[in-house]
């Protein structure tokens, strides 16, 4: 197993990963920025404008990202200096992840779709399937089976 | 295709069910919310422990998640009156972004996971596939076909 790239945030509440990535990319205009790097918008001008985030938000949430890994900016032009922000390996798999929130909005809230995706050379259907069984992850399929270190699913236990 | 259940909600930018969806659940404490009623935390003092959010921004979210139809709160009990939360159908309906995020988290912040999930009676190994072909939906597999009125993958079009 490779050794995670993006140090550990800060956070409160039930130790988990849903907690810990939320603490990175929880805020929509962090998910939304990297939304546009994926389109292949990697200019700040061109993501404030189609994410529509107020510029000194955008600009804090842009460095965030780069200092926990998920961006980096290269320089394309020296005088005066401007960057263009690409993702590293762990903020392209956010991917899925977008693809999910996508296909929740089109189902719960969007009718028609606002963008339709093509998956190679077909649309796309997206669903989360678990690999060992290969059937979908329903709702109450799922259960947790061993949480943190003096947690439970109801909450901490007594000390 | 049923009609959607939630009421559109206003955006800024690239009209997008990305955007709509992080419109309504785009924020860490409402997305953790959802999370421990998922895991049978349905009570606030619970939800507001396990989170760690603060309770008068938990209330916030918790109201704006009723309103928008993703949870609905039940009495039980009368004097004084106390409430549940349970999710809606479009509440239930992300457990899928949940498990994405924490399968994310898993792989490149946390390791050891801090919370092991069982699909039935198996471990959970959750992919996001295409129904439609069965192959993974892998970075850079997606690209988007058709996009909202007024715009392409660069911005909106010119007038």
């Amino acid at each position: 197993m490779e050794t995670p790239r993006i140090a550990r945030p800060r956070t409160v509440g039930r130790p988990c990963s849903v907690a810990s990535a939320l603490a990175l990319v929880g805020e929509k205009w962090a998910l939304l920025a990297v939304r546009e790097i994926l389109l292949g918008n990697r200019r700040f001008d061109a993501i404030a404008r189609n994410t529509g985030a107020p510029r000194d938000i955008l600009t804090t949430r842009l460095r965030a990202l780069e200092a926990a890994g998920i961006l980096e900016r290269r320089p394309y032009q020296d005088r005066p200096p401007r960057f263009e922000y690409h993702l590293t390996p762990p903020g392209r798999a956010l991917q899925p992840v977008l693809q999910t929130l996508a296909a929740w909005g089109d189902r719960w809230v969007e009718a028609p779709p606002p963008v339709v995706f093509r998956h190679e050379d077909h649309a796309l259907d997206a669903v989360l399937i678990c690999r060992e069984c290969g059937e979908e992850v329903a709702p109450g399929s799922v259960r947790p089976h061993r949480h943190a270190p003096g947690w439970s699913a109801a909450g901490p236990l007594a000390q």
